[in-house]
């Protein structure tokens, strides 16, 4: 194994043209944004650019080969979600296929059609919704307090909307864990209502990859994943497509991926992928209890030590690495900067919302306030942190909390 | 550097699962379908995955130094192609670019406005024209027997639309050089037309970019490529849009890329590419006319050798890696698994049209008859191919000549 991300994920070397200066060590709290490759993919990647390098479609045996690798790939992805392969489609990311299955229900749903959305999707899902759909055909679903779509929600929603004389429901998506609470949806009672009520469902599944077991996915209609959240290289995906849309396409090309998505598949990048996941489903998922321990035992103390913190969606069940911190005073972003300084890595919410107006849409839909909103970091562990990297970003929570200060400083006496 | 294509591309080593058999060492004549990682790519990646894998979006120092890290890659880039950097958009390959550009002109021209299309674009683009084009609103540019597009084409193509009373011109899309026949479009010259005429001129730059100098493809108003055509990695690209299309979007997402393209930046990819395209613009391109001649050599001893063979657009410039062959008798196919059997890996084609019905749309455009076309090769030489593989080649060829016959055996005593 290489170093892992709680010791800075990777041995800092000066790039040889010195733009780069070299980094002390850092403790990786943010996982949820990304993580570093794991030591199966990269042996993966290196080993398909030496064997099966060619194109897939060219006509000699080494493009067979290929051919044959990108079948076997598949097959293996297919397994671990017990999925079919046929239904598997490689992508370059979680954000191409969220696009790519909202613009297709967009293209095939009927008119009257809406299409049923958690609020707390990530911001591909719902920026696609919102290009692709008129609010009107938009219906976004209440969640509780905590962040959860419940079953009964799903179905009230859906006969309510059948009940309205012109409207049906087009599909429903709920992703499996949330990436700024780790918030998790009961997806297989979800996956099982729509099943019900005869309605496509939509999972992404790129938060719950690599750090719960997959097993199970293939049950929903559409699911989509990225590999770098879960130790594969960055630009690499899936899409589980529905077994009724046979017609369904990325992007024209040349035909390959049956027809599904054009352009020359990144076998090296897939290979890199399965390994990835394979890897993390036999060896790391196992250890889910006793990482969710450590958080546990982190936030428990962390309640004591910091008067006025208080954790995001507390009472639910969440990723054992994710921890959505509401912090008691002070902007978020002073708070990463200070961890940032101490020598830990956190983020004020999802790396994609960084450097962007406004509040986390998930807090909001929450009940938080923009002011809460602005207080909240997330933690997001990894495999390779450990109890003690817990303990150390504790502590240093707790020095940073007397160093920053509400602006007006007023501090009871 | 690593063992180049010419020696089956890489030591074959036997896979651990076994699954996959070592295969004897292939002279690799299939470069316009891919081409193996560069060591200058390799490095890159590997590289990039030990120092800045943080994603560019997070907030912490790690995050912004992968965001820093990012500019720096895309001035690189734009240095290469004597581009404006904010112009250069880091997409998942050619085919994404293809899709996202044609769809941008379906999505903005006026109804009235008809798209210019030379015929002998590759599939990616073709297929995405019309799947987003009527056919009355796209115009097909006239070719020479030869395949090349005149400047006198356009320019008479665009005032023929404009004098039509509803018509105007939206865009004009032709090929840097021809993916089957290696054929090189007079682009610099079609861009001065565009320009004149006031039309956005489309440039896939795929197969020109690592076998030419890059320099000058900014002029372009669109122009895209794909790293695996030169030395990257599969799965990575990139796009130049228009400078007035600042509000372009491949698709939504967390916006990055500053909006024009949703999705985590895959940062070691693009480090790769850009390390490939400068290796190969600083160590490579510069032995193009030796290059040139070796083909030139192969193709007028193979003239000889083999009676009633002819080399496709061989009156005009094209790739020096690249011979379109119209054998005299016997499908292609048997000569590419022939070929494949003497340790020869060459194509029917475009990798992509493989297995696919209906024989080459570009030999078809340049006037070849479907029976002709399908006596057609595809050799793609490789800046590790040598003087003395393609004697080797012409050797087999000869020898296959024999040994393929016309199905009636009908030879002329």
């Amino acid at each position: 194994m290489r170093p892992g991300p709680a010791s800075s994920g990777a041995a800092p070397r000066l790039p040889r043209d010195g733009a780069f200066r070299t980094v002390e060590a850092v403790s990786y709290f943010d996982h949820n944004a990304t993580s570093p490759l794991s030591a199966a993919a990269r042996e993966a990647w290196l080993r398909a650019n030496d064997e099966v390098w060619q194109n897939p479609s060219s006509p000699h045996r080494a493009g067979a080969r290929a051919r044959i690798r990108l079948d076997a790939e598949r097959k293996k992805l297919a397994e671990v979600l017990d999925a079919d392969p046929d239904r598997l489609i490689f992508t370059g990311g979680a954000t191409e296929a969220a696009s790519a299955v909202i613009a297709h229900f967009a293209r095939t749903l009927p008119a009257d059609a809406r299409i049923v959305v958690n609020p707390t999707e990530h911001p591909c899902v719902l920026e696609a919704v919102r290009a692709s759909f008129e609010p009107q055909r938009i219906a976004w679903l209440p969640i509780t307090a905590n962040g959860v779509v419940t079953p009964k929600a799903v179905t009230e929603m859906c006969h309510s909307i059948s009940d309205t004389r012109s409207g049906r429901v087009g599909a429903v998506v709920v992703m499996a864990a949330n990436n700024e609470t780790g918030v998790l949806q009961p997806w297989t009672e979800l996956a099982e209502v729509c099943r019900q009520e005869r309605v496509p469902f939509v999972c992404d599944a790129s938060q719950w990859l690599g750090k719960l077991p997959a097993g199970g996915l293939g049950e929903a209609d559409w699911s989509f994943g990225a590999a770098h959240k879960f130790g594969g290289p960055k630009g690499v995906g899936f899409l589980q497509r529905a077994a009724d849309a046979s017609g369904f396409s990325i992007r024209p090309g040349g035909g390959q991926q049956r027809g599904h998505r054009g352009g020359t598949e990144d076998l090296p990048g897939i290979a890199a992928m399965v390994a990835a996941l394979r890897d993390a489903e036999q060896t790391k998922v196992l250890h889910e209890d006793e990482r969710l321990r450590w958080r546990e035992q982190f936030e428990r103390k962390l309640l004591t030590s910091i008067p006025g913190v208080r954790v995001v969606a507390a009472e639910v069940e969440r990723l054992w690495n994710t921890v959505s911190l509401l912090l008691p005073h002070g902007e978020n972003t002073r708070w990463v900067a200070r961890l940032d300084q101490r020598g830990f890595a956190v983020s004020t919410g999802s790396a994609c919302a960084t450097g962007k107006e406004g509040p986390s849409h998930v807090l909001a839909a929450m009940g938080l306030s923009p002011e809460e909103a602005k207080r909240v970091i997330r933690i997001s562990a990894g495999w390779d942190t450990t109890q003690e990297n817990w303990t150390a970003l504790r502590d240093a929570l707790v020095a940073v909390s007397t160093e920053v200060r509400p602006a007006n400083n007023v501090i009871s006496i």
